[in-house]
């Protein structure tokens, strides 16, 4: 009866953002491509990031760090033209998909990752998310660090598969929270389950290998 | 023997920004649509904004003006990941192509046509770079509300053909600087000369249009 009712419905697929800007926020070309790899899917975008500051505020021309201080959601707005929600409203019920970028942002504002690795504390918004939509046996998608910083945090103790790329440090502190690292290449992704993963610049030398592997793992979470 | 001495030489292709995000600086998926069409033709993107301080700056959650400064040049080192130059060091010789991308810091920033329309004031930069390119006959590109705020003002007196969309205001203002304007679909570009143009997100209600457009020029700029 429902597929009747709707046989069109259009999926949903949350997009997750940590700032705007990869030193401090959320890296452009992946969300970006994970925009376009939704919408590539036929589902529609629905944008959402914390309503709390920044960890910090780089200067991405000189890469040092400024006194001065913004918004998360704010900033993140800024690649959504304003149609985002605060992650607080996120649920998981209403949602077919969820795909977390990286950028600095998914380390420093979504969980303390880049301070305190596999021991960091996760933004408990993020962490309701995850694990929401992991009960809901819901695709996840997870983009560059946001396995490491956001991912192995929530989903570690269920020993779920993830990527970082190569990095050898990384993917220790992604093995400490019981979760397994998973070579990738950028260009691709991994799925465990209802959990995805994908390297793109933990590894990327090209934005078209970050598009790659974004798109494809998003079109693949929507079929 | 040139073609010889370097068969595979990289083209290189401009992307001029104007800050990061839609209300004060560059569209975020535009700039990323611009990257993604160069890196399809086999070019590498090269990034140029200008080292002054932003018109403004506005909150994306709100869409309201913010009392708080910020500089043109840093913000766009945001979208290209740090590697830009000042526009002042744009040096057309070196350049195979340039795209201009829009938002309003096309208007705000580039020149001052969000105040002013026909009437505005051009950066100087900007200015020398879009003569230098069409001096020299190589493809300059506009994306969205720039062929009526940096092109319209550099070219007009040629002539040029250059798309808004469907826009009757704006493609009123393109027309009194000589330029004539052309209906164009958002998914799609015109070309006049080496003169190119797309409507993105002036007409866009997809990121795929954008994309489509925006990339498909782009390729069709570098062939």
């Amino acid at each position: 009866m429902q597929a009747q009712d709707n046989p069109k419905k259009t999926k949903k697929a949350a997009i997750i953002l940590s700032g705007c800007g990869v030193l401090d926020g959320s890296e452009i070309t992946e969300a970006i491509a994970a925009v376009f790899g939704v919408c590539e899917a036929g589902a529609e975008p629905v944008f959402f990031a914390p309503d709390i500051p920044q960890a910090d505020v780089v200067n991405h021309l000189t890469g040092k760090p400024e006194g001065s201080r913004r918004n998360v959601l704010e900033e993140a707005a800024r690649i959504a033209r304003g149609n985002i929600s605060d992650l607080k409203n996120f649920n998981a019920q209403n949602l077919d998909a969820a795909i977390f970028v990286g950028g600095f942002g998914a380390a420093k504002n979504l969980s303390d990752f880049a301070a305190n690795g596999a021991n960091c504390k996760l933004n408990k918004d993020a962490e309701k998310a995850v694990l929401d939509m992991y009960n809901l046996k819901k695709p996840l998608g997870f983009v560059c660090i946001a396995p490491a910083s956001v991912a192995a945090p929530a989903l570690g103790k269920f020993g779920v598969k993830l990527t970082i790329g190569s990095d050898p440090q990384t993917a220790a502190q992604i093995e400490k929270t019981g979760a397994i690292h998973v070579e990738c290449a950028a260009d691709d992704f991994i799925k465990d389950g209802n959990v995805y993963s994908t390297p793109a610049y933990m590894l990327a030398q090209s934005p078209l290998d970050v598009r790659c592997g974004v798109a494809k793992m998003a079109r693949e979470m929507l079929k």
